[in-house]
């Protein structure tokens, strides 16, 4: 495989980077001086879980102030967002990391990403389960992927030299901002700072955040959903200190930076990128780290506001109706027809992708202007692998409308979209049970089509099925010869349910259905496998079927199995007389002639 | 048509703010406290140009501080980011809006959403085409579509009384930040407070900013899209004064709000939200505009950093390769056959939606996977909508890293796509001739399927057209049935490009081609107009065509047009024996068939 574009860029990236000088490596640490200043490292993950990484991106070094936004994120979770934010604020500070900005009156720290706010953040990290650090070292693993230790080296110079932060606690426990111990808040902060992490994982922990706080690559949740937006909102307001205006308006990623040497971008549904080079600036950001994330938003415009416009034309994956395309039920002649007159009544949306609120609302508008043509709309959700709250509200809305109309929406292939089943049962519960009736497109659109095909009384069950005129294999046939046909074949009943013909069974006669129904199905399992199944067409009286297998005498190529109780005529296509073979050949001709003209029909309708 | 959902939720809202109170008018201009308190208006404009609107959504008022935000972006284009950052910072000040925040050495201003930095930026447009007051209003124009006017009461008033924005203006001329009358400069910023817009103007405009600068129901430049993030950046780290963090935190929609009671607020990709209701808080924001984005942020579940994920999920329609959808050019049984086996080696991705560095990284990874199996990738842009820039990159790239392994790619469907086009032509003036050389994606297939074809020496060239053995629809005919059809017909000459069949004519004929190559064709143009030329198949030596519209005597269903000079047999098919005909007509059953089963064949691969 060719080296992946991305990967390319980065190892260029990194091979100039490493020429950049500058920069001071943290001594008030006294442990870090230990790192070597010629280590660079760079990694970005992607939301949907690839990881690309060069030089130095599995050397471990200590997260460092990084670990104030996972913190943040898990007090949110362990104390819910009016608890977390009666502690600590979210303005910047417009200060550098180590101020102590404490509001006047109640000391509450200005934000969780200056040390006073991360040590009361800390704080606030508790439940029954486990012990708060067991509690931080686990939610690390979530967004890591792996298991996490500390650097106790790094944790005991800390320790012993941490007068300022110790300060704080003390400060912020005079303010009951911290209702216990400050000397075991300042340990269990010392603690969090000092896990070790690469910059491969700190790409990883922010594709969980770029990915809505699952993991992309091991699926666990990291961060529930609804807390991600915080964290990554007092990231990009106060992630990088006094230069956060300048951060957003330059880069255009939320990010927080480490004195370890770390920075963590995330650039929303689609990437983490994770950077460490020890060496820093006058601001405690790593020189290179922040040269690394500027050159790789210049040299792709990638920014925060440059999303992907969320519009109809990148949801809707193609819309028709059903005089266009119908359903694989096997139509007779009159049913045919109406259909062509009348099945723009039924208009199926085949969505893609995620849905977010600007694009429902965009195929929703569409949807709607079609309404007033249509008595029933399908709206197939296979291809769409994720729909937003406010997609689910607007999807509820319509189905509201629709039913308020006396008209039918049914939602097909959501078993995948569990949410949003959840929301229109709990909303609807009566209602979503035929919202949500079919998880086959093909089936809901047969049963629209059934509708108005019933209200037209042109459906099969007026056609005598014994009687084959009615069908086109028999169409022109004289009297006489038709009984000939009759004479050769043998009624067949079926219980519903039961096998008629199986994929390779040898291939000899043609089967009339007098009465009932039949499938016609393949599976999609290879070689013997077990797999889906999918119908090719059904079958009603007047029709036939088994005369593809008969042309040359081969295998069968599908399955047919009754779906109602079944009557049929069978002929052995053989005994028949020669001039009667022909011309059944010469209508099957046709008939095929006529399909695939519908066909070329449809490419000209589809171009 | 019933009410749209979104439509529909802005009533209930209007109706339930409406009871809202509290706030006060802004008296620090007299004539704004002319407005009327309950005047209410809501209204979002989406990115692709849709317009809800509810309540006093066109009632004009004075834009005041919002405007500073458009004036940004227009300095920007006039001067360039370096000129403009070199006057007015990007730091958010923690301050109210009419303090005087300048950076103490410099005089700068430490943004452009303050009083200061506003008038700073105002002085910044300028170029040579107009005065600067009427490219603001014709600025102003291309956001909203309409013509734009000053409320000069309010301009009269203001400019009465705002003394401390002349003092701010004198400072600045003082440390050279304004380098020409502070006079002149506060009259212009007082005009351009005093420009008068509605409710649905503000939607219309963050609209613009929501879809990269372009208004999306003129089509309209409003800002050159390089600047679109520059300006949401301002708008959301200070556009809500020192609410900011807060604003982001818990509405998270960049935003600004004016004096005169209006609030524009924007959601990249999706909408924007204009709201105006006079009475404002202590910050001077409309109470009642900034209950209406919380809600809406929270009903919603909206929030700039819940964007939909990019990923190839999200923009890859589908891909195939050779072996189960060939081009449209019919294939000798051999060359079927070939490309049966080897038709893997050529690839089709259609893509849809926006392309951006995500969802453009992820599809190249699974392009590259296949490129070990594969010669020939062809990559189908015709519903894509736009090309980011990162986007575009990682296409170039990967079109580079596919030309370097001496394998072919194409881009087809790309005449929309200018600036993608463009970047390849640029970069590689020669390759891009190669991999822009089809427009039409079956084009593109064909030349990929012939090269395999060709080399494995199995190409209809091969076969000798004269031999009607060769043909599906004389298969199994003996020698003195084919004399009899060969005496029957005539041999026919066309030059290329010349029309064989047209739509409409009566058949009677099939045509055995001999020689040459005939391209069978509709049209999209519906009754009589002209449309764009639709390929159903080309046909070559050993192919027949016309044998559908024998079938049963009718007109003809497509064109046939000579795409080489071209040799035809006629033959006219009533005079045939009838024993021969039979013959024929089974064989087209065969023929048809084989067809059919295919397309079943593909529904199984696609379930």
């Amino acid at each position: 495989m060719a080296t992946a574009p991305v990967q390319d860029y980065l190892e260029q990236l990194h091979a100039e980077l490493a020429q950049v000088s500058g920069g001071t490596i943290a001594d008030y640490i006294p442990e870090l001086t230990r790192a070597d200043p010629n280590w660079l490292g760079i990694a970005i993950a992607t939301a949907d879980g690839h990881i690309y990484q060069v030089g130095d991106s599995r050397q471990p070094f200590t997260v460092q102030s990084i670990s104030k936004a996972i913190a943040y994120g898990l007090a949110l979770s362990d104390q819910g967002l009016d608890a977390v934010l009666a502690k600590v604020g979210v303005e910047p500070s417009g200060e550098a990391f180590n101020s102590i900005s404490l509001e006047p009156d109640t000391g509450r720290p200005m934000n969780p990403m200056i040390n006073a706010g991360a040590i009361a953040t800390t704080a606030l990290v508790r439940d029954d389960r486990a012990p708060p650090l067991e509690r931080l070292l686990a939610t690390f693993a979530g967004y890591t992927g792996h298991a996490m230790d500390i650097d106790t080296a790094v944790f005991e110079s800390e320790r012993e030299t941490g007068h300022r932060n110790r300060a704080i606690a003390h400060l912020l426990r005079g303010y009951g901002i911290l209702e216990s111990s400050p000397e075991a808040a300042t340990d269990l902060y010392f603690q969090q700072c000092a896990i070790r992490v690469t910059a491969r994982d700190l790409a990883l922990m922010g594709a969980c955040l770029a990915n809505g706080g699952v993991n992309p690559v091991t699926g666990v949740v990291a961060l529930k959903r609804r807390y991600v937006d915080k964290v990554l909102a007092v990231m990009s307001t106060c992630g990088m200190y006094d230069y956060s205006g300048g951060w957003i308006f330059n880069v255009g990623m939320p990010a927080k930076s480490g004195v370890g040497g770390g920075i963590m971008a995330v650039l929303p549904g689609q990437f983490g990128l994770g950077v460490f080079s020890p060496p820093l600036d006058a601001k405690g950001n790593s020189v290179r780290g922040i040269e690394a994330c500027e050159r790789i938003s210049r040299d792709f415009g990638l920014h925060l506001f440059s999303v992907a416009r969320a519009t109809s034309a990148t949801v809707l994956r193609r819309s028709y109706d059903c005089t266009r395309i119908r359903s694989r039920r096997e139509r007779s002649p009159a049913e045919t027809a109406l259909l062509a007159e009348q099945g723009g009544r039924v208009r199926v949306y085949e969505l893609q992708g995620e849905l977010v609120f600007g694009s429902a609302e965009s195929v929703e508008l569409a949807m709607l202007a079609d309404l007033a043509e249509a008595d029933a709309l399908v709206v197939d959700l296979k291809r769409v692998v994720a729909v937003g709250d406010a997609a689910a509200r607007l999807l509820l809305r319509l189905a509201e409308r629709v039913a308020a109309s006396g008209k039918q929406i049914y939602f097909t292939e959501t078993m995948h979209l569990y949410g949003f089943r959840r929301l229109l049962q709990k909303t609807h519960a009566a209602a979503s049970a035929d919202w949500l009736r079919f998880d086959d497109t093909d089936r809901a659109v047969e049963v629209c089509e059934q509708r108005l095909v019933d209200a037209a009384g042109v459906g099969a069950d007026v056609l005598d099925g014994a009687d084959l005129h009615n069908n086109y294999l028999c169409r022109g046939l004289s009297d006489t010869a038709l009984d000939t046909v009759r004479a050769a074949g043998s009624e067949r009943r079926y219980p519903a349910g039961a096998a008629v013909l199986s994929i390779g069974d040898t291939a000899q006669s043609v089967f009339f259905v007098l009465a009932g129904e039949a499938e016609v199905w393949v599976s999609t399992g290879e070689g013997g496998k077990s797999g889906r199944r999918v119908r090719l067409t059904t079958l009603g009286p007047g029709t036939v079927f088994g005369e593809i297998g008969v042309l040359d005498r081969e295998r069968r190529t599908a399955n047919v199995t009754a779906s109602t109780d079944l009557t049929c005529l069978e002929v052995p296509f053989a005994v028949l007389d020669p001039a009667i073979r022909e011309h059944m050949l010469a209508n099957m001709a046709r008939h095929f002639a006529a399909m695939l003209r519908e066909n070329a029909e449809l490419v000209r309708h589809l171009a």
